[in-house]
Order: C-alpha cells, then sequence, then structure tokens
C-alpha cells in the first residue's frame, strides 16, 4: 500500500547518528507502530527490541544480521527481517528509504 | 501538539539534494497537507507553489526570505512564513526537524 489511512503520526523525529539516520513514527488504530525512515551513506549498527521487518521503499543497503559474516544487499521492494533484541550491522551506499515494522512476538 | 492523529501518511519520502533534504506527506481528514522534513546541513534554495508556514521542530537554521537581503536565524519553536510562488534560501548549521504547512489563499 502507498499511503497509511487512519493513523497518529509523532511529529518529531527520531534522530540518530547526526541526523544521517532518522526515522518518523507512525502508530495505528490496532496499536501497532511502524518507523518510516531515511538513512544517508554510512555504516550503522542498531540494536532490536521487538523483531523488526525493514521494507526497503527506495534505494540499497547491504546488511549483516545476527550470527553472520557477510553483508547481504537489500533494494527497494525487498524486506529483511531482524530477530528480536539483538544487533545488526548496516553499509549504507546511497541514500534509502525504509519502513520498518516492530513485530510483538 | 505533540502527534497528528486520524491523518493519512504517504509511505514514501520526497528525497531532494541527495537525500540531505527529505520529507514525509501527511494528508489531514480536511484536505489539508502538511510536510515534516529533515534538512541536514548544507546551503539550499527552495520555491513555494502555495504559501508555507515552516515549523522549526528541532535544530536551528538561518533563513533569507523573498526580497531580503540577510539571513535570519529560525530555532526550536519558531516558525517562519513564505509567500506562495516565491523562492528562499536556507543555511543549515546542524540537523534540522521541521514542519512545513501549506496555506492555501
Amino acid at each position: 500500500m502507498k499511503e497509511f489511512k487512519n493513523v497518529t503520526i509523532v511529529k518529531k523525529a527520531n534522530v540518530y547518528f547526526d541526523g544521517k539516520v532518522t526515522s518518523r513514527t507512525v502508530i495505528f488504530e490496532n496499536g501497532e507502530r511502524k518507523t518510516l525512515g531515511i538513512m544517508l551513506p554510512g555504516n550503522y549498527e542498531f540494536s532490536t527490541g521487538d523483531k523488526e521487518a525493514m521494507e526497503i521503499l527506495a534505494g540499497s543497503l547491504e546488511v549483516r544480521l545476527p550470527g553472520e559474516d557477510r553483508f547481504v544487499t537489500y533494494k527497494e521492494g525487498e524486506t529483511f527481517f531482524v530477530p528480536a533484541n539483538s544487533k545488526f550491522s548496516l553499509k549504507v551506499n546511497e541514500a534509502s528509504d525504509y519502513c520498518c515494522s516492530y513485530i510483538k512476538e
């Protein structure tokens, strides 16, 4: 879907890495939460709380998932999943747009 | 207000200047439209269609409005207005978060 309807959006952005990674929080009627974000080129490590589904909306990036040795490239239209309570590494080579869904298990 | 409720948000970001300026479009029940955006450090020139109200949510920037010679600094909590169908210049010195409202006249 190209739009999220009947949602609440938190006005202020979430800002990481001096603004090279930023996102906005969207809250759905059922309480589900997603973030819509932008990552500029750079290398980043993130930690998860809930399990995450990361959908790439534009651009591309390389991700190394927990327990993996190598980076795998994901591009526009693709999604990768990150386990709860883990860490993952990203190499972002071009400005990339994403939608992150937080999945309660 | 800290959140916008019962809105539609366009999933994909609007991306300008290689991603140094990005925003998300929020549409209200009455058809009103705002964008929530991030500007990273740099110098930018923008053109308006509708009149714009630019509210700084975090950070600070200098703006030169149409017909003005000098730049004026705006910071978190402050708003400047840009006339319809005009151009304005920005000097952004730190990552800045904003909410832009488009005003039909």
